[in-house]
């Protein structure tokens, strides 16, 4: 079971991370990081580097892709490289996925259309253009396509995916054995539940988190 | 304000990134991956490199250390450049934090004695024989020692110390930035809600998982 995970530069970290170290550990799985050309790739706050061992090139008929989000997705939303990869790998995946912005990349090269999924609550009206139907859950399937709302909610999507292809018991070993029991010491992790003066800080922010 | 954030082969890339991902949004933040040597350092399962930008002996300074957690580990509780350099820095810093079994490397170097501090639950015994009073909490801080449980606890131990270092506000608008509303969908993330069987598995395996 080969699953890429695209690099592009100015990712988010954890887009990547997180549901990488739960796929990771699913049994037979050989996880691969690709990007346009191999080597390290750097992220939206400019001080961390993941290395892509492999080019879209390398990778051509993956079994599941997942794609990240962060402001450097923006690049690569009109055709290019990344758009015909995806395309292309999406045609053999057993599972397409998305973190955050990640979803508007997929949607950008048209795999979304007609179906329900989510991204980052900053971008929740950037879905919509591309014939999207736009949801505001944390995590959103569709057929064989799943949608993480933003960064961290890779976390959740990617434990829910390891039960759907794994089972419920392989799941849960990897949520115990990532000791994940969260307990944010503030509840300002949604726009429904943070101190409005957060979100209206954020919104007046948006085109520096998202672009 | 410099963040150092170590890195070994075999490290956990979810206690590095988890962390990582809210302390470098801090204002002010320099954020740098240190290691023995400069270049790209392989993780526990081997798919994934993160890139250090400087050696130990590039940030011996720095205001904030974290150490992460990971079988690579083990290969460095005895004296040698990391714990020597782990001592020099900490001597130096305004905060020294761990995820996971990073707690047993500071542990090994000195610098818990007497203090409570945690870890990856499947190492909870491990602490005791360096002096430390183990705690079971998910976060624990003493004096300017913060240690987190296991892998995803780095994200609730970082918005904890982000809301020491910078006040509420900032944490909680870094906390929605990143989404991190948890919905697990298990509730399968300790050894106290998981199903039996499966902590009777992880126990089983857990010279597999620490070391």
């Amino acid at each position: 079971m080969q699953i890429a995970i695209l690099l592009f530069d100015r990712f988010t970290a954890l887009d990547v991370v997180g549901p990488y170290d739960v796929l990771s550990h699913l049994p037979g799985a050989e996880t691969v990081l690709v990007a346009e050309h191999p080597g390290p790739v750097t992220n939206e706050v400019g001080s961390l580097r993941l290395v892509a061992d492999a080019t879209l090139a390398d990778v051509p008929c993956p079994d599941i892709v997942l794609v990240p989000g962060g402001p450097g997705q923006t690049a690569h939303m009109d055709d290019g490289p990344i758009r015909q990869w995806l395309r292309k790998a999406d045609s053999h995946t057993a599972w397409t996925a998305s973190v955050c912005t990640g979803s508007l990349l997929l949607a950008a090269a048209g795999l979304l259309k007609g179906r329900r999924a989510t991204t980052h609550w900053l971008a929740a009206d950037q879905l919509a253009p591309f014939g999207v139907i736009p949801a505001a859950d944390r995590v959103v399937f569709d057929g064989k396509y799943v949608t993480a709302a933003g960064v961290s909610a890779g976390l959740d999507m990617a434990l829910a995916l390891a039960g759907r292809i794994a089972g419920d018991t392989v799941a849960q070993t990897i949520q115990l054995a990532h000791e994940y029991d969260p307990q944010p010491p503030y509840q300002a992790g949604s726009p429904a539940t943070a101190p409005g003066g957060i979100v209206d800080t954020l919104r007046s922010r948006s085109h520096l988190i998202l672009q």
